[in-house]
């Protein structure tokens, strides 16, 4: 049947669902939309089918809490890292990022995000619970915190650091200072004043 | 099995998906996937429901080519509309626009874009063909061109009048102006030029 009112249901259905992804307004959503059906629907049925098969296989590591796709996660699996170190990270972004670095060869726990009262994010709601489980198991000694340097950043480090050491372990922090590549005349001034706080 | 090699193929192979949204770059797509599989699965099964409904739903409406889940359109089902108006638009979207301003009571012909010859977009990609066996089923006495008022926007129109004139059919454009709601000063100067030549 062609009556006004069912016209759009599918479309109205697709944006609606698009708009649910972050950073997506009802226009892009409008203009996704209006482009995977007029230009690639191929592109279309592709997306359906990464989004089911990673609802249905992508889960969390039982070691380390980032996605994998089996029990354990390939660098928790890894018998080559070294299991005397931890870093501490806010999310699986953060976690690639340090490992493309190439500069780290510890393990990882990843949080489930960061310490944030005024939204009602607590350490139950971050998985503090079960890192300090984790940095028990007798063979960590020593834990990087390597969350942001943002407010909420700094706040959960500085909870994590706490209860980390009431249990006897060695915690650092990733250094601030100037990032490399940068002229000294483009870098804030909280940064500088960090960098030569840390001065070495 | 927890090998590292096969650890992400499930996030990227759902991260090169949604790459292939329009403005949707690497970035974005990963914190699209992080999101979803973080903090909303659910919206992760709605998104690819509502692809899958979507390209196996909507078509093109046989008469004007705007979106349908039916053989017509509702606009083009609708009794009520005048049949001897018809608007020629570049997009669905752009239609949808036009529908809201509540005072276009004809009917539409939908393009599947606008020319760009520069990228190789000529008349028989943008359905100008069918525009012209639409245009002239005797009905029809009136076309408004609805094109935007872009380069390529006017090219098309420039291109489509000629061949519509041609066939004995009066053809018209949407005026060019002043923006309902604008104050003079913050509107530029070729909008002021056209608002002065076409004053009425």
């Amino acid at each position: 049947m062609a009556t006004g009112s069912a016209k759009h249901d599918a479309l109205e259905e697709l944006i609606e669902a698009l708009r649910r992804l972050p950073g997506v307004g009802v226009k892009s959503a409008q203009r996704m939309t209006y482009h995977l059906l007029q230009h690639d629907r191929p592109a279309a049925q592709a997306l359906a089918g990464a989004l089911t098969h990673a609802v249905q296989s992508v889960r969390h590591c039982t070691r380390c809490h980032t996605f994998t796709e089996g029990e354990l996660c390939g660098t928790c699996a890894d018998p080559r890292r070294d299991a005397r170190l931890l870093a501490v990270v806010e999310t699986p972004a953060d976690q690639a990022a340090l490992e493309r670095s190439g500069s780290y060869k510890g393990l990882y726990f990843v949080l489930m995000g960061r310490l944030s009262p005024l939204d009602g994010v607590g350490t139950v709601e971050i998985g503090a619970e079960r890192l300090l489980a984790r940095a028990a198991d007798g063979v960590v000694e020593e834990v990087v915190l390597a969350t942001g340097f943002t407010a909420e950043g700094e706040l959960t480090a500085q909870a994590l650091a706490a209860a980390l050491k009431a249990r006897g372990l060695k915690v650092t922090r990733l250094a601030r200072g100037v990032p490399a590549g940068s002229d000294l005349e483009y870098v804030d001034l909280s940064t500088i004043a960090y960098a030569l706080h840390d001065r070495r």
